[in-house]
């Protein structure tokens, strides 16, 4: 990071609550049964055991000596453990396959001077001073303040304040155990049964597990290759009709919004502002359900709390560049290459991150959900997420802060998910280049679902002659599957093109609308026969049952590229070819 | 544990699942959450990539080069490193306050030959063999079964079949963090808004905290010295007036049955039988809930399941013995003593804890949670508990997995509770010595609170001249503090005689039913500026506003025996007795 970008934030960072606004009032939100919560007497009291000379038999906990760890420790990388410049050209060299191990080779000179990629932490078992920051078995194996250990929340509170920048003052951070808990503590503390959830029309399964049993609505919102589409959102709530709905109009937004699962797009900041001001405008409508008792005109101007999950917000990466266009290619990570390893990239880095909805967050209105690498943390509303706090006995943090608070700190893990981020870009070149190798492919192409973004679209192969005949004949072929390159995240979306398939009118005679998913089916099973394990994108429909506008007869495929090796990875594409063109041509491929 | 015993155990721990009845359908008792909750599809999809030469891009998996930990390691304590026989004479010798630091001083010999009270166990980053009991940081940093770690579920299971013996075949365990959180799924899969909930009349609020918000409401059952009456129990249940009470008979229990939070007492085999009888029982009042579509007669036989939650089960240990009674006072701990850390008395040991809820359990009706040490389990049917399964994401298992499953096995985590058992039982024996030899204490009295139970009447001392002498005194005095000597758990349930205080009868004329609390208070907060913080009992109220048949004017404090050193307990006590004294006496105590 440069001195002038860390100057400035660490002087927001310290001011900004002073400075910032606060967050409006949004309790009218709240559920039933979180307005019921209520502070633990109990805990309160544990506050008064710190008085000097006080001899505590108040309190119920149990007597750190029969705590059976002593002393913990663990290697651990180092911040530039992972490199970020790992394969800048053909991954099929042998250079490159072996940078499949991803962590930085020692070079000769750190080898001579003894510089290791690892370090080891300790955590004592007492704790080595009075300091509430200190991290020690005792303080937290014993039961704890729910928010977390203070050395964590500082860290987080200091990230969040740097990375994320919120609009307004008065946020906080509380620890959870996953995002997957952190949702679930977020459904309880805002939906009522029978509430209208507004979700990516293909959403992280996960989360519409966790919110449906409470027996909420799934209301999808049409996505393209950039996201939440704002016009559909403004649409679905501008024509909201709670009589024919049977349902009061939706004030949650579950968004994943960089490397979306499962579509891998990312929401730049231009759509997120927008998306922002909608869950703002349509606050007015929001009078009829807030509490009784409050003048509903003058102080309710909100309505839509968006809930941003970012497990892959850190991997936010330049797009990907084909070997087709030979010029880009060359430059593809010029900007990184051009930095190398040097510390003052980091402030490049933060820079091209796109905004979280936090930084237009001006009233709290955004909850923010983050677990980079195992590593979970929520930035909420004060206001909102003060209640559930009291619930959580929190379990095992004494590793994760003094890695992060203790060892790495806020430069050296900034460091840590430059690596992270280029890891996965790497992982996203190999599946991109491997389809542009093993199929022809044409760019810029436009598909009905979502006409304003560009596809990259794959063909069978013809034998090459010339650059003419390529062309003239892939024309007549049909388009097997669709993409567009991810900058985030760690998933293709694969539009399959059933119409391609000589049977499929008769299918969807046959079949009625149930003809897709069953000739997706199929072709899942013929994959999987042939060894190579895709997901089905049905398992992500947020309106199961309803056609998808524009991809009625589109099936999609999740493609994961995050664990598979180069090798394997390359089997699994040519597999996907010899199965996908015998699959709608009936023959064998070329 | 003896070999005839654990033989024994072996066998059945191996044939249990054919040899029991398996759990009878409670699914009714599900809540419309738990009925609405669905298998993650997702998931389902992670076993197909277990076949071998699958090349998986279906799963949503970081990748583990990412992961910052690559080898993890603890020091911990060896399963004999705290003492089974910590104190047993005057622990005001140099010796026993020596015994504070409770972990045992090694020996000259084991000091000779370098045995240690410590070990360390290391957890590698890869898996060192294919089998799902490796226990390494990939897999367990990973996204997992949300059961657990097949490990530590292994030595779990062991632990209950052993241990617990549930009388019912097809049981299952389920990790969680923590016992608050394993509370809050039982109560949201088995309770709707509204629902009441049975508690001991004084009840651990963490419990209540956690389903109050939910809308449930507390039905408080009567408790003396040894736990829940199971006439008042019975009472309850078979006079429920649904109209009257505004809600449906209660269907579950909510129970601490060793060492109770906050009342200390410990419910033996006899009563839990009974509990159990009475919870079958009430099965055929349960009809009208039923769901509709099944044949009720024939198949609800059942209704109310037990929730157990045992923190301290294996805290169970003799009773106290008085110093007045010379001849049990030489044998205290006489058995321990005999055996000294002979391997064979774990099998005394696990004889003499009282028989888990698990044991009657024939039906599958018993949910149990156990926490002990910071190591979070619940033993639950199957039926029940199959749900909430796919909600969690497991945290951080690896040290404790390799510490238990691993390192000390079943036999060194029963010799490890031996020795915690111990260590509390010691801490117990200070606060009642020390009652003992501060106040003037009378035994075997009743109260009208709990008139089948001993009591321990603490009074003024008069200053001794012949033990004829003091009798005639204290038989003037009014009774100051009564206590029943817990057997397990880290509270002294204190009843305080407020009618011994000269405005007793001025202060409920003018407060009415606040009165007692009011006193109560000006009490604590006597204690606190005296540097003496106890729990006011108030905090535990499971029927707050309806006073406790009997125990109208009594006020509870809660003292914790866990934590505080023998010279701040001494130190403790003689304030209580001046604070006490000067309260109820209106002048300094002799």
């Amino acid at each position: 990071m440069d001195s002038a970008f860390a100057i400035k934030d660490q002087e927001r960072y310290r001011d900004h609550s002073a400075s910032l606004p606060n967050a409006i009032d949004l309790s009218h939100h709240l559920s039933t049964l979180s307005k019921n919560r209520q502070t633990s007497a109990l805990k309160d009291l544990y506050r008064y055991a710190a008085r000097p000379g006080m001899i505590a038999l108040a309190g119920g906990l149990p007597n750190p000596e029969t705590f059976p760890f002593l002393e913990m420790s663990a290697e651990v990388q180092t911040p530039d453990a992972l490199s970020i410049t790992p394969v800048t050209a053909n991954p099929t060299t042998a250079e490159a396959l072996d940078a499949q191990s991803m962590v930085k080779k020692p070079s000769f000179l750190s080898w001579l001077f003894g510089k290791k990629n690892t370090e080891t932490i300790t955590i004592p078992k007492a704790p080595v001073n009075s300091s509430p920051m200190d991290i020690n078995l005792q303080t937290l194996l014993q039961y704890s303040s729910a928010q977390g250990h203070p050395a964590l929340i500082a860290f987080i509170k200091e990230f969040v304040s740097k990375v994320y920048q919120p609009a307004f003052g008065d946020w906080d951070v509380l620890l959870n155990v996953g995002a997957t808990m952190a949702w679930n503590h977020v459904v309880f503390m805002l939906l009522e049964p029978g509430d209208g959830v507004l979700y990516e029309e293909w959403s992280y399964p996960g989360a519409m597990n966790t919110a449906d049993p409470l027996g909420t609505h799934k209301v999808s919102i049409k996505v393209d290759g950039q996201g939440l589409i704002p016009e559909d959102m403004n649409k679905v709530l501008e024509e909201w009709d709670e009589e024919k709905r049977g349902f009061r109009r939706p004030k949650v937004l579950y968004t994943v919004p960089t490397g979306q699962n499962p579509t891998g797009a990312t929401m730049l900041a231009e759509r997120k502002k927008i998306i922002y001001d909608i869950c703002v405008k349509y606050g007015k409508s929001s009078i009829p359900y807030r509490q009784s008792g409050k003048d509903a005109d003058s102080t309710c101007t909100a309505d839509i709390i968006i809930v941003e999950d970012e497990p892959y917000y850190a991997l936010y990466a330049d797009p990907w560049v084909s070997r087709k266009h030979p010029k880009q290619f060359g430059a593809r990570y010029a900007d990184v290459e051009h930095h190398k390893d040097s510390k003052d990239t980091d402030g490049e880095f933060l820079k091209k991150l796109p905004p979280s909805y936090l930084k237009f967050d001006y009233q709290g209105r955004v909850i923010r959900m983050d677990a980079p690498s195992g590593i979970a943390q929520a930035s909420n509303p004060e206001r909102i997420c003060g209640r559930p706090r009291n619930l959580q006995d929190l379990d095992f943090q004494a590793m994760v802060g003094k890695l992060l608070a203790d060892t790495w700190k806020y430069d050296g893990y900034i460091r840590w998910l430059r690596g992270i981020k280029a890891t996965y870009a790497m992982r996203r070149d190999w599946m991109c280049d491997l389809f542009e190798s093993v199929f022809h492919l044409e760019f810029d192409q436009t598909l009905p679902l979502s006409p304003n973004i560009k596809w990259v679209t794959a063909y069978e192969r013809t034998t090459p002659r010339t650059i003419m005949d390529e062309k003239a004949g892939f024309k007549s072929k049909k388009a097997v599957v669709s993409f567009v390159p991810p900058t985030a995240g760690m998933f293709v979306w694969l539009a399959v093109h059933l119409p391609s398939h000589p049977d499929f009118e008769q299918t969807k005679r046959d079949e009625g609308k149930d003809g897709v998913n069953k000739m997706l089916y199929d072709l899942w099973t013929e994959l999987a026969e042939s060894n190579v394990l895709v997901c089905p994108g049905y398992f992500f429909d947020a309106q199961p049952g309803v056609p998808h506008e524009g991809a009625e007869d589109i099936g999609f495929f999740r493609l994961s590229f995050s664990m598979a090796s180069h090798e394997q990875m390359e089997a699994a594409v040519k597999t996907m070819y010899k199965v996908f063109i015998k699959f709608f041509q009936g023959k064998e491929a070329l």
